[in-house]
């Protein structure tokens, strides 16, 4: 069991006021907050070690390409790549997503081929793909969703086919909660030939994630989600694919040769990444990884299991709030969205803030799904290792203090 | 002038001894040392105001988004940019000119046009651009330079004429330690109805700059280089070109409206800025244009000359020894590259470092102006604002030991 009250010491951010009252944060799903000891880590870098990676021959130079690989090397094992070749470092999922888009995209996609995504993606790994057909010429589809918001399954049956060339999916869902059976998604798209992307933003800092077993192609996500530094992310691909794909950017670090009219690339992984790396954020997500580790996946993933098992009954026991996806706790993740009959999300998010309890509220970067959903915009509240059954009840009692202001007009 | 002593007191890394001996760091063309104050703001922001910026009610969000945008204002009136609207934060300046080669290039540039850039580009501005002329049948030219290493500016003038779409140029060499004459290429590239683009990694760090007086249409440089954190950059452009220019990210922050099938973009400057961006990074950039003005630009650009006015009559006068570029101080900025005859330059490199003096050895990602200058690697002392005469008389000193090494075997 993950000892929260001693974790938490960790997070001085949330030891804190607003709104005079003590900070509740459940705003995970969009960033999550960083501990101490990564700042710490960052800060050990910068005091001591700070010089660009890889190509130079003093000693800072070479502590600071040290630090950046090790840290490489530490997400490899924690998803269980194959060999530090296919851990490219990004500036995050996006970036991830984009890479793919552009480089497998133009290498690999022609017209007439199908893109497969879901109704339930983020705009990430939406629009990247919306760019690549209209520039192939490509057709994409989108998988429907169950009445709980689970993938149909049966509908991706119909829908992956031999004409199938990509499915780009989400391993956990930043809206309805739900996980994704990729495993058996990578089956089916492998048998046809085609090519799994996984966008697994909201999966890696919640429950471990082995790509490997999964046998997925793509698989991106964001160091800021699970207690890193922003604007560093992963894209892991397999060596066979990223052989056989173009760099996207181009410049310093990921080349051999540069004559004048033309270049040759460096090896794996470096030919993707053009330029001084974001450096401290690499070495500040090995150090997340490490964090994360310690307390052990599984344990967060039964950490947020129990929280929703406490709060998801509570939420829908509150006359007049729809919450959106699995109504089953054993179904949902720590990322709930959910409305309040007559009250605009953005009322009822700056209702919970004046009460400091801080929740997101609008279309999470998601509008296919709202639209399938048919609502402009939910609240959500979203979990994380460091949240308790307090925080729980503070969500839950400030959705019933914001009903009762909004039906009466005073707190 | 500046009270370097004072000064160094924010920069815990250069206190520290290396190969036992005190650290004289001269690799600041690579990156810079972040000063205590900066990371200090870093550290304020993820324990009082970290969370995604942009799309958030709730008050982190809001004090978040911010301070994330307040750096922004920092940068636009650092570089006198018209508006923020001109100011996109980037990962670096590889990734600003590798946006601009997609992204312009993809727009406005037609089979047959000519790029034109010059010998003493670094990789980050030649290997975007030999990629688009690949894409479009486009033509690449190269300025060739003087004697001296000045650029050729008898032959700018025959090689940018009504052929020529972009010229793409640095503003201050990585290797030569010559500025280039930014004003007087504009106007001479705007007469010919051409676009300029300015690599200013190694201009902005070390003096005043200012893209409205000299009207570049496009001007790229990084935060880690001018005492910030890494992982951030900025690309300037006039709003007149940005507006027609497309994304060349897509996901989050960036748009307007997303349907199934197509997507329209968000205002300047965020249509440009697809996922979470790396908030910590711009504030951090903040921080690191605050401190740069507290001392001030000119006084920064004055110590550096002063500087090399000691160090390169110095260097020059050891015998063998031969320095790359304008021979004068005068014209020299503060990156001085060098070759130790008969010693490869890694081999003097590494015994600068066994005596503490951390400078870079190799081809600066800039091969075809070592080609050029028909050498195939370089010694590369940096100077900054925390370098002193006495940084200056052990590098003369650590050369000079390492010369006598390598004659007799031992120091």
């Amino acid at each position: 069991m993950i000892n929260v009250e001693k974790l938490r010491q960790d997070f001085p951010i949330l030891a804190q006021n607003v709104n005079e009252e003590s900070l509740v944060y459940l705003d995970n799903a969009a960033t999550t907050q960083m501990p101490d000891p990564i700042l710490q880590t960052m800060k050990t870098y910068y005091h001591k070690d700070h010089a660009n990676v890889h190509r130079g021959v003093h000693t800072l130079a070479q502590r600071a390409t040290e630090k950046y690989e090790t840290a490489r090397e530490k997400v490899r094992q924690f998803i269980h790549a194959n060999e530090i070749a296919e851990v490219l470092f990004t500036k995050g999922t996006t970036s991830s997503l984009n890479w793919l888009a552009r480089s497998f995209g133009d290498r690999f996609i022609n017209e007439g081929d199908e893109i497969v995504l879901s109704y339930m993606e983020h705009h990430s790994n939406i629009v990247p793909w919306q760019q690549l057909a209209k520039r192939k010429k490509a057709v994409l589809k989108y998988i429907s969703l169950t009445e709980d918001g689970f993938l149909d399954m049966e509908d991706a049956r119909r829908q992956i086919t031999e004409k199938t060339a990509i499915v780009a999916i989400a391993h956990a869902s930043n809206v309805l909660g739900v996980i994704n059976p990729i495993a058996e998604l990578t089956e089916l798209v492998h048998k046809h030939q085609g090519v799994i992307v996984v966008d697994g933003a909201q999966a890696v800092p919640h429950m471990p994630v082995n790509v490997k077993e999964l046998d997925v192609d793509f698989y991106a996500f964001s160091g800021h989600k699970m207690l890193g530094p922003t604007g560093i992310g992963v894209l892991y691909g397999k060596r066979y694919w990223l052989e056989q794909m173009e760099p996207v950017e181009f410049g310093g670090e990921m080349i051999d040769f540069v004559y004048l009219q033309e270049s040759t690339w460096a090896e794996l992984p470096w030919k993707f990444e053009a330029g001084t790396p974001n450096i401290a954020g690499g070495i500040g997500l090995g150090s997340a990884i490490g964090y994360l580790n310690e307390i052990s996946l599984e344990e967060i993933y039964h950490h947020e299991k129990e929280l929703i098992h406490y709060v998801l009954p509570r939420l829908e026991a509150i006359e007049g709030l729809t919450v959106y996806g699995p109504s089953e706790p054993v179904d949902h993740t720590g990322v709930i969205a959910f409305n309040l009959d007559g009250l605009h999300p953005h009322d009822l998010a700056t209702a919970l803030d004046m009460q400091g309890v801080a929740v997101r509220a609008g279309h999470h970067c998601a509008q296919p799904l709202l639209n399938y959903l048919d609502t402009m915009a939910t609240a959500r509240a979203s979990f994380y290792l460091y949240n308790t059954k307090d925080d729980a009840d503070r969500l839950i009692e400030s959705i019933k203090e914001a009903k009762e202001f909004f039906r009466h007009g005073s707190f």
